[in-house]
């Protein structure tokens, strides 16, 4: 299978990463020592970077994805189909990325998809193997972005279920913290295989209460991207559950991390949504009661054990 | 939540050991450094240890379980329950271990359980949080043994598919030996969580068609026990792919990892079973492939990515 080869153009606020990658074809500043292909360009005019694609993709941190999108309404080609990388859920409105794509842009449903997975920029950066699902309500568009992303190291699988493979994105970052602070107490690999397999178990609750399709969760953009992100030391929850976990304070932890993480500011949103929909999320609410409201990092896993025995079973 | 507190009698071969679990609740050779309670015992008469016992825990390697038990028949009390704790499938019979138990004692189904999970041995004797599914086909017996087992730092779940929880142990440790070549080939965690998470679908292909229940799949002895198992440093099966993958012959694997792994004998034997049953089983082909049939483990990653794109779902 022969690499895709697209035409690229990345927009980029910073003039001097924008030229890097324009002039030299790298980016130092986010994957150092990497050659980017030649067909790669980039411009600091968003207008420009979209007028001409078939394919926009949006990458900007969540809670800047509103005020990010709102100035390019109407700027798209008529058959442009958007797809969001981004993972997390807009504060105050509760609404998935995916969401907030197509009311800001004012797009049918049927031009947006979610890519998402166990995605390491870096390792796909070297070509290393890796597989993604591609999300999209439909499956000509899902089926469009696959063939445009597919290549000898990259393989898409489609799935109509945008609302699982958002919120997998979203609510496992919660969950690698919590492996993180597991970690951070000197805990081994049973523990962290019981919380990643319990705190999929919460996500799937969760998700099932909001219409997602069960299969989703096992999948690559549920299982596979929370196995990725508590594996790998790049994750900025996990490294912050691990200072958590070793005693600091989350003030202390944020400053030892370089700057916050998205579970952060994540994990309260969820637990209020669980909380609304009459879902359990054991996890959740441990992660939420260490770092708001004082719970002993020797609690979490205790409080995650002493519930009744039971069935193991989601939906039981 | 206090500790069970059974009293538990340890049957073993060596006289050694055995003399060191019964005077210094010791067992150096398996758990340095770990002193057991009291109330465990020893001794090599094997009819001494199950005489009053109300559960007898069988684990012993798979291969020997049919020797091992068979002189046991009628040695049990009449309302003792058996747990199997092995991993694996008979060779020439194709019999899960619960098989080969009820069998050979001629016990009825209800009688025996099975226990699986994220359960490395040195985590537990340490205390450590862990999680661990108790199944049987009657929910009194998995409760019993549930009660008997669970304690502050150990949480069982009851399930009823035996079928699915003795797969999911079987077949992990080809899953893991994959991951153990693709790490061995200097690959990342994007590799990973792609193999476990595509391995872990063909693993629930092969129990739906035998009719195990899908939801155990994602559970703790499926997804959870595959991750402690290809997260671990302790696994052989993990341990002998990394010499693979780094260029070793099989023998020569064997050698470094000083014995041979539960999966170099169950690879075939389970791609058998699928293609007797029509199902796909990319990842456990390849691993057969690498191993018995000169396939170069460069094209290992390459031939689990290059199949057509579709949808990621299992059933669909």
């Amino acid at each position: 299978m022969a690499d895709a080869g697209c035409h690229v153009t990345v927009w980029g606020r910073s003039a001097e990463v924008v030229r890097q990658i324009a002039d030299q074809h790298r980016n130092e500043a986010y994957l150092p020592g990497i050659d980017l292909p030649a067909s790669v360009t980039a411009t600091t005019d968003a207008h420009e970077a979209i007028a001409q694609a078939r394919i926009v993709a949006v990458a900007v941190p969540s809670q800047v994805a509103r005020d990010t999108l709102t100035p390019l309404r109407g700027a798209l080609r008529d058959d442009a189909v958007v797809v969001s990388l981004m993972k997390g859920v807009e504060l105050g409105t509760d609404r998935r990325m995916s969401e907030v794509v197509a009311q800001t842009l004012d797009l049918p449903d049927e031009r947006v998809a979610v890519v998402s997975g166990p995605n390491l920029a870096r390792e796909i950066a070297r070509h290393q193997p890796t597989a993604t699902v591609v999300a999209s309500t439909s499956p000509d568009t899902a089926a469009f972005v696959a063939r445009a992303v597919a290549s000898s190291y990259f393989r898409p699988y489609t799935n109509p279920d945008v609302v699982g493979v958002e919120l997998c994105g979203a609510v496992k970052n919660v969950i690698a913290l919590a492996v993180g602070i597991s970690q951070g107490r000197g805990l081994g690999y049973n523990t962290m295989a019981t919380v990643i397999t319990r705190g999929l178990v919460e996500i799937t609750r969760l998700g099932l209460a909001l219409g997602a399709a069960p299969e989703t969760f096992p999948g690559l953009a549920g299982m596979g991207d929370l196995m990725a992100t508590c594996a790998s030391p790049d994750s900025r929850n996990h490294t912050l559950g691990g200072h958590i976990g070793r005693g600091m304070g989350l003030d202390e932890a944020i400053a030892a991390t370089g700057g916050t993480a998205e579970a952060v500011k994540t994990c309260r949103p969820v637990l209020e949504l669980a909380r609304r929909l009459g879902i359990e999320m054991p996890i959740t609410e441990a992660v939420v009661r260490v770092l708001y409201e004082g719970l002993p990092v020797d609690q979490l896993a205790p409080m995650l054990l002493s519930r009744p025995r039971r069935s193991e079973v989601v939906t039981g």
